[in-house]
């Protein structure tokens, strides 16, 4: 039985449970990749830390050169997280002749281009499945099963640790910060939340999915985004009475030749797929033109469904696979974009916004007034009862009809203007 | 640019789906396999029958030597149907040098084993996407995607034409004939609808899926299976009554070290994800000891659903994946099944009960007594209204707790014997 070593670079969650499966389910990849994949090296900044595996003599080390240097080891499993030392260790891998396996989408997201462009020069290849919906095989979909189609649209929920807090709040009444500690407490959420809860770390899979099904080359600091950060347990509840739940979602949409992308949160309707979506699950629709809607549901984060897509790339890698996918899609290579990013002002949706007003008589005249000049039609309005501890203002939610998003800014921002209203006010998209 | 030339063998719906993606889509191709597809010749047994694709001079041929006999066609897509000819001529295409790409799931179910040792001896490959689940890339994701998991279980909704039915009749009252006939308007079922509405299209993509997933070796006739032919609307409306809709299922599970597998009407939770699935609409349920529960779910049938996951196949063929898939998975080889039926007896349920019964005193008595004696314990009785038509019977619906197949099976033949009891009464699983 053919032998093919292997190493892991950084022993963290998934690379821990990725040295599991292959240390103790070697049999399962003997049987898929027709040999046997040895666990050679696995790389650590700190070798006194306790690890959650127990590895062979010998194969933990704090050398990077006992894998660049050893020119048996064929395949890399890259799972350290961030920018730096990630990009470096990845160059070096290459050039050492190494073919590299990641989930690091902030890595692909920020510097894509050049590493896939230096993978290509010296003949090696990235595999990143992991890297967007953790155990969802999205990436292959889209770059493979569904390569006869035009992609139509993708509307995902790409963000575990958002779509945990979001049905905590939503599911059992939590506040926003009660929810957000849950989320630390169970893995799905960083010490530091930010990236994931405002939005940017689903933008950066967005903007990898959007070149993979599109063609586009949108910077994620370019994606329109906004995240959960704001989201208010009023605005669920009110959104539940009018028959929707929130979540946020990552759209792109192609409308004529131009893309449109954003990421923020969106009222979706009760029942529906998306809204069924709870806790860390990420849910990807996909439309092609062939195919039809195709929609895929499975856990995008953890330990285990995140080392499960590394692992099944890793195979791939080994095998030969990927050296053919990486050649043959020429991702974020000098091929143009096939596709240019939409203006999000012309974005059309119906909104849902929420004003804090006083109680006066005017006020709703005022707010409609405004709304109607900038040609923004009212599809429904309710006047709620008053929120504890806001005091003597009372919630106010209207829901537009069809309208641009450009138009809801501008509109809004002027409502937030007026002496009666008081705060910021909330608008949210509605997805249909 | 390099050429790769490629043919069709039969013209049929999907044929010609697939003509058309090749010859008005040629650019996709080209960016996905870094060479154009070029469609060489497409075969056909009736060159006077219009097709609904223009095809360049040239192509259309109706002999099988314009392509057996060019070693320049490298791939062929063969779109015939049933057992014969389509066998021989698919030992023909490999034994002339060409790959092949199938959505035959009954060719698969018969002769896999045959076809695939024929293609190993002769170093060329079967890809068979299309074969299961149409545009749902089931057969990569189980292959491939998710191949660094054990597959715990799979529950499925693979045939369109029954599930379509089924909707008709539960979302729209239809009779089941009515149903049928508006199936076939549609082209979801046959003229003779035999072979899906009986359940065997089902088991025969059962029977793929459970070799791919588990290593299973079981031939679909081996399989238990029970159709969708004596469904009545009474059923369907008393299921809804008790907060379930009715599925034509296909299950696969492993129980200990055994594959319980089986087809056949069940119970499904309204608002669960089987339930919501709708007319022609598959959908599958993988569940991985790493990845945990993956949902898939697209069109299963249709023409360009399906053409879609035949020229994925024909990409992946030409570009030299399937090779490699095809060599590293060896399926249905010499390699002994990984895991052995378990008896359908065993398998565990609650069950739907419904008997038809004269109005007595003491039928009751008699059904449960019958029940009890079978170890089967009662969850609720329901007696309900008579229904139209059945003269002075009353429906009686029985939902029992968990038992075995085996003693449902042989409590309700015996409770068919009792005169109090009209016709043949009814058992249906609840999936749970």
């Amino acid at each position: 039985m053919e032998i093919t070593k292997v190493a892991i670079v950084g022993l963290g969650t998934v690379g821990t449970g990725v040295a599991r499966l292959l240390l103790e389910h070697g049999d399962r990849f003997t049987r898929h990749a027709g040999r046997t994949l040895w666990l050679e090296k696995a790389v650590v900044s700190d070798l006194k830390k306790p690890r959650d595996v127990e590895l062979p003599k010998g194969v933990l080390t704090d050398k990077l050169s006992d894998v660049t240097g050893n020119p048996e080891i064929k395949a890399v499993v890259q799972l350290i997280g961030g920018l730096e030392p990630d990009r470096t260790i990845m160059l070096k891998l290459l050039e050492s002749g190494k073919d590299v396996i990641t989930a690091n989408k902030a890595l692909l997201a920020e510097h894509g281009p050049e590493l896939f462009d230096r993978a290509r020069e010296l003949g090696r290849s990235i595999a990143f499945e992991a890297s967007v919906a953790g155990g969802i095989p999205i990436v292959a979909a889209i770059g493979q099963c569904l390569s006869s189609n035009e992609i139509r649209s993708l509307h995902g929920i790409l963000n575990g640790t958002c779509n945990f807090i979001v049905s905590q709040m939503d599911h059992h009444g939590a506040s926003y910060d009660d929810a957000l500690r849950e989320a630390q407490r169970r893995g799905y959420a960083e010490a530091d939340p930010t990236m994931d809860v405002d939005g940017s770390d689903a933008a950066q899979k967005l903007s990898i999915l959007a070149h993979l099904a599109f063609g586009a080359r949108v910077h994620w600091r370019d994606i329109p985004r906004e995240g959960i950060q704001n989201l208010q347990a009023a605005d669920l509840k009110f959104a539940r009475e009018l028959g929707f739940r929130i979540k946020l979602l990552a759209v792109a949409q192609l409308v004529g030749d131009q893309l449109e992308l954003h990421v923020a949160p969106q009222l979706v309707r009760l029942g529906s797929p998306l809204a069924d979506v709870r806790d860390a699950y990420n849910a990807v629709r996909v439309v092609g033109d062939a195919v039809g809607k195709v929609w895929f549901h499975g856990l995008g984060a953890g330990q285990m469904p995140t080392a499960s897509a590394v692992v099944a790339d890793l195979i791939d890698t080994v095998v030969g696979r990927t050296a053919i996918t990486f050649r043959t899609l020429e991702l974020w290579s000098q091929r143009p974009a096939r596709v240019a990013p939409r203006d999000f002002g012309m974005a059309e949706s119906r909104f849902y916004l929420r004003f804090d007003v006083d109680d006066h008589p005017g006020v709703l005249s005022e707010i409609t007034g405004i709304l109607g000049r900038h040609g923004i039609s009212i599809a429904s309005v309710i006047q709620h009862e008053p929120t504890a501890g806001a005091g003597d203002a009372v919630p106010l939610v209207i829901m537009t009809h069809v309208t641009q998003q450009g138009a809801a800014d501008k509109a809004v921002a002027e409502i937030d203007k007026l002496n009666s209203v008081r705060g910021r006010s909330v608008r949210i998209r509605v997805h249909e």
